[in-house]
């Protein structure tokens, strides 16, 4: 074990990693289990290299179970390149795609696909400031829509979905899982494709993980630049040009990791355990601590909450950063606090940060 | 010092890194200065990741002479996205491009750009399989051109422009300068724009460096995706969405190591030495290896080269790989051998490598 400084890291990504992944990185560095190089100068094309990217994808579809029939790329440009991409590839000509609008993120995906071609907001949640999630009832899905598109967790607002919305018939589902992917079991066969940025629980920023059922690939129209072509980039194994590999080695070792632990059950019932510690604090707080996202839609990942004034909260922050608790400042858009929980944080920051909570509500509340 | 095993790596990218570049990363990669965090799990937007872009980018200014009318960005998808991000921004609708193709990349940025509007083909090696470069006679510039593109260095095939040629007024030149970035002096204010994947001497793969001048960023079209769209991501300072925060870092590791060493007239010092060595050992073998670039095009960066039969080529490479040399396979467009011998590549191991020819062809020639 190290001995080197460690906070307890609350950032809403890049986020927190594993320990054991980075000493091993680390240990790893200068010589790749005995090639003489480190894996950032490694040819791309070489057995060495092809070994770690097709393990890390192996450990992946074994960690979430993706059918035989999907593809999984590892590509570049984090989500918001996506949000392009998706449309560009899986929206046909003249056709239209739904939007559910649950959150900045997903706004901005609607957003992009709207500079792009036809788009219709399903659902949207701004006249709550996006604290809670679409009923059923709430959704008016177009039956001849090319897909709908959601976010499955909100980093910013911190709302995420319990359960799957049911869509007509023939309309693919297309989900931005960026911030709570890997986080518990998803039966990735309910999805035309899942994407998310790696920077939350899948590894560091400059890989995006893309999901997608290999029939959807007919979609893609001729004339995309290649590195906006899902089906030429799905053909060369996401080796069309130089990957992100140092990126990717690092996914490759968290996925190591996650399988370590027990997979995703596993690390969903530890995820369960710190969210629950954290909204327990703030139920208890007696309206002290407010969470934003309504109690049926709150996220295991990012709990953002307020506090009486916004000097206490600047004071919080302050005052925890002292005490090595980092990251907790919440987005701008819904201000206060914001506690992200991601896969690699452990058990015990999620303690020291409710304790930190009870303190500071003792001397200041 | 390490006393890790490493070996002659002439990868032609991802390719060598500094050891000291390597080493500085492993000894910070759980605690980057005593802020509890390796660079990868910090926020992108906090104060220290802040200080770790600007740095690079302040470095790599210096050290280029960027005049400050031109804006440096850190991007992803490698030069092959650039293709057709450069395309898209600089080329106004209606518009025609001249692309100048004397190799495998430059065709390729010509195709990408032929995919979204009209170019042309101002000079077209192929029929000598890209082994020589146009003089300025060879060239047929369009004048109403809304840009020239080239490629400094082809790394395939191993050509390099020495001088560069002579544009129509009024014409911008863009310049893809990914294998011979930070080799060598080069003056920035005679291109409308340079871009370089970083994955040769300027850090590892997942980061592109684009360098524009500022009023070329009014050419950009209103509704391009906001990844794509250099106006958008200049204004942002690389910091629209999530950079490669680990891949920068590294850069500016880099452009630490390469200032400490004297700059870029100091590098080409030394890049000359390696050079000469190798195209030096090629000319006194009396044929035995003989070069693919013409003389006057020769690359002090890549150097593909042939031997008597395709027998000898691979039991050289077996060879060579057994005592350590690596990367030598050539790209099989060209087929032989390729010595790739970036900035990061010590003198001494081209000796070896020129050793081992000698020794190779004094037992098998």
């Amino acid at each position: 074990m190290s001995s080197v400084k460690r906070v307890h890291n609350f950032n809403a990504g890049p986020s927190i990693l594993p320990v054991s992944v980075l000493e091993k990185a680390q240990s790893e560095m200068l010589d790749y289990q005995g090639c003489g190089m480190s894996v950032m100068e490694m040819s791309h094309r070489s057995k060495e290299y092809e070994s770690i990217i097709q393990t890390a994808e192996a450990d992946l579809r074994e960690l979430l179970g993706i059918p035989t029939n999907y593809k999984v790329l590892f590509l570049q440009g984090g989500a918001t390149l996506q949000f392009a991409m998706l449309a560009m590839n899986l929206r046909p000509a003249g056709a239209s795609a739904d939007y559910v609008v649950t959150g900045s993120w997903s706004k901005t995906a609607w957003k992009e696909a709207a500079k792009l071609g036809a788009t219709r907001a399903a659902y949207n949640g701004e006249s709550s400031n996006y604290s809670r999630l679409p009923a059923q009832g709430d959704l008016t899905l177009d039956p001849q829509a090319a897909y709908v598109h959601f976010c499955h967790n909100e980093t910013i607002h911190g709302v995420e979905f319990k359960k799957e919305f049911e869509v007509p018939a023939g309309v693919e589902v297309v989900c931005d899982m960026s911030s709570d992917f890997l986080s518990q079991p998803v039966d990735v066969s309910k999805y035309g494709m899942i994407y998310a940025g790696a920077q939350k629980n899948a590894g560091p920023a400059g890989v995006t993980v893309v999901i997608i059922r290999e029939d959807l690939l007919a979609r893609t129209p001729e004339k995309l630049p290649v590195m906006l072509d899902y089906k030429i980039l799905a053909e060369s194994g996401s080796l069309h040009n130089t990957p992100p590999c140092y990126a990717i080695y690092i996914v490759g070792l968290v996925m190591k990791w996650l399988k370590d632990l027990g997979g995703l059950p596993a690390i969903h019932k530890i995820n369960l355990e710190k969210a629950g510690l954290i909204y327990d604090a703030i139920d208890s707080s007696g309206g002290y601590y407010h969470g934003h996202a309504a109690p049926d839609a709150r996220s295991i990942m990012n709990v953002p909450f307020r506090m009486p004034s916004e000097e206490l909260e600047e004071q919080f922050v302050k005052e925890a950063k002292k005490a090595d608790l980092i990251g907790l400042k919440g987005h701008r858009s819904v201000g206060g606090l914001r506690a992200s929980i991601y896969n690699a944080l452990p058990v015990e920051s999620a303690r020291v940060l409710v304790d930190f909570m009870k303190e500071f509500q003792r001397k200041n509340g």
